[in-house]
């Protein structure tokens, strides 16, 4: 990157509106963003950066500001009551929050802010145009169109589509973590091309690992002596994710080349439906000794159920990015993924996986039993899997993105390089 | 133990008619009776024993014979069709299995003939008697009598009660596993009490020992952060087990203290109806969040989830033994469990656990919930628990069913301690 916007230590203020990088992904409104923001967070700290990330206070004895590690730092604004809010509950909140963030960067300015979820955005983008500090957002996921939901997901917020259009124009930089998710933003969002940023996600390389132990060496012996091999799906029970489709392909390969099935994930908080029909599905396809339901898992137990695993099978519909596929290519374990959104760019087609097209079971069960039945070609992927996933930390994540942010302070400063886009010139960047 | 019928390196054989000693445990009908038959064979050989396991050939390219391990071997012996038998289909190759057991004595005598479950006991206690060589009868499980089976168990085949009712009037000696054991064989099987002798099973406590590793670091880390505890169950989903009581004591947590619970374990091969059920059960209980349901596990991966739990429960309705209990006190787990048969004796009462009484399961959650309150209670349970099985290893176990059949020897000798039983003076025996 030659691209060097900006003082070389940055001051960046992440802001989180809803959900505390203090906790544990899987509990309260925790998930994967908060892996994401934490992991690029420390990153930049790592890197020299000052990070400061804004986050509503829901717990009354937080401290006012808690260093996790040094130059980084979470500050925690009071904006409605002291106790954890359902999502619906943090749109009346945004404008107080926004206010008491104005106090917090007039004490110590920012000089960059990045916004996360559309809570934040809408929150930060009045304090960012007062401050004259860029506003950099990140979507993390975008409403549905209406009309084209699945069957089962709930109906998005209407504020939510109208916040994001809104961010996608006025916000100085927008983040995609794929080519699949700029697509969205520039289609669905309206988002100038120019303005978009890919900055995909990184993959923690040591606790996702492949399995090396003692206990995987007995485990190796058990499947040498005739054990099923065991094929993974990891995620919340949601429709989106395409569970339904696993449990039929599944039920799709003869019982004697049949592999067990783990589903890693717990229903999501605002309802059990789509659980409860998988549970049903299992017990009418005769499944229920070939299915492990886990819940979800705390991330070291997550890791350690996807390096035992033989294969991930990833059935979304869609997924942004697909973080868990690059987990379990950091964890050497091939991947039978849909061919849809950031699926098609997480996992290398042939190479550290398979890339399914539509929704036919029989399709599913014939690349499944393929691969099970190919130890030599597993075992290629495998290491395929692992170099790939070698080159994609977070350091790199967190590379790129400090690219986005140099990029636009340069062409704030009219000093760097600049694409021209007409009205919006001024606020005009360019990513790396 | 004094007594020292017999010649110094014994010779014994093993009569395992329906299931192999090399078949995975959890596979084909493979299961805890092949455990530890294994097991104590191998102690026996590596105390210098010579010992054969007879079992039925059901797999048409097996060897005729197997050497394990030095000093133990697996004869397969040809009776009925070499495919795999459903269990009713055994009693009509008992005689041929017989005969041709007869035939490799004949051969190679065995100075004891220990018959495990009934199907061998009656194969085996006609050859017994025409070469003169002394019985020893395991049970592994003993029918229900009639009328008292619970709801969702299936009726036993006729000839299981009236055959173990002979092996136990007719077997030299009959071993039980637990004093419980040894209370049913006199008092519903009319087993003489001198001839019975207990014999408790043992435990791998290298396989099952208690979690120091990276993993369970991560982990431990992870529950400091507020993450919930863990209870296990494990078991096959049969009525028998109890495992919907542990689904209702998990309801009457309140859902803020309330622990995940982990079920290990896949229906019967004879229906999944039981399995249903739970699934059913939890998801009207609201706990399809903090269930899982994790099928069956190599005992290696086995031994992984118990060592990661925070407590296992036990809510069987009745365990000749409860293995798995020892099992969980080797990896330093307390357990929770019914004051029910040998689950009295495998967990020590306030000790290495807490034992409980009837089916409320108010007083269970309340029994389960007050322990996860008290962590230092806990850590000394865990200490107590790990000492005590490491008091129980299957040397022990192979070096008390050795006292038994040396005082069998003894007896018949009429060189060493006998108890006259006046009618079966003769086959009296005493055990250690």
């Amino acid at each position: 990157m030659s691209v060097t916007g900006g003082p070389s230590r940055l001051r960046v203020g992440f802001v989180m509106l809803h959900t505390s990088p203090l906790d544990v992904p899987g509990t309260k409104d925790a998930g994967g963003m908060n892996v994401v923001v934490l992991a690029q967070a420390e990153a930049l700290a790592r890197a020299g950066h000052a990070i400061r990330i804004f986050t509503r206070r829901a717990d009354p004895a937080a401290a006012a500001r808690v260093e996790l590690t040094p130059g980084l730092e979470v500050v925690h604004i009071d904006a409605g009551p002291a106790r954890l809010l359902a999502k619906a509950e943090h749109e009346p909140v945004m404008a107080e929050f926004g206010a008491q963030l104005a106090a917090e960067l007039a004490r110590e300015p920012a000089d960059v802010l990045h916004a996360e979820h559309w809570f934040s955005g809408i929150a930060a983008l009045p304090v960012a145009r007062r401050t004259g500090t860029p506003l950099v957002q990140s979507f993390h996921s975008i409403a549905v169109p209406e009309g084209s939901a699945l069957p089962g997901e709930r109906p998005e917020s209407p504020g939510r589509l109208a916040g994001e259009r809104r961010l996608a124009r006025e916000a100085d930089a927008l983040i995609a973590v794929s080519e699949a998710e700029r697509g969205t933003i520039v289609a669905d969002l309206g988002g100038a091309p120019e303005r978009v940023c890919v900055v995909p996600l990184g993959v923690d390389t040591e606790l996702f690992r492949p399995c090396h132990t003692r206990e995987c060496a007995e485990r190796d012996e058990w499947f040498a002596r005739g054990g099923a091999a065991e094929v993974i799906a990891v995620g919340r029970l949601h429709p989106l994710k395409g569970f339904d489709l696993a449990l039929d392909a599944l039920a799709a390969i003869p019982a004697a080349r049949r592999p067990a099935l783990r589903i890693v994930g717990a229903p999501p908080p605002d309802g059990d439906d789509y659980a409860r029909g998988l549970h049903e599905q299992a017990a009418r396809l005769g499944l229920l000794g070939s299915v492990a339901f886990e819940g979800a898992l705390p991330r070291p137990e997550l890791a350690a159920r996807i390096r035992r695993a033989t294969l991930m099978v990833v059935p979304s519909h869609t997924e942004t990015f697909g973080l868990v596929a690059l987990e379990a290519a950091a964890s050497g374990v091939p991947v039978v993924a849909r061919a849809a959104g950031g699926l098609r760019e997480a996992v290398r087609d042939g190479e550290t996986g398979v890339l399914v097209r539509g929704d036919d079971p029989r399709e599913w069960a014939a690349v499944i039993a393929a691969l099970l039945d190919d130890p030599e070609r597993m075992a290629a992927m495998s290491r395929a899997a692992r170099a790939h996933a070698l080159g994609r930390s977070w350091g790199a994540s967190a590379e790129s993105l400090l690219a986005a942010y140099r990029g636009l302070l340069a062409a704030r400063a009219g000093a760097g390089p600049v694409v021209s886009d007409g009205a919006a010139g001024a606020r005009a960047t360019r990513c790396g």
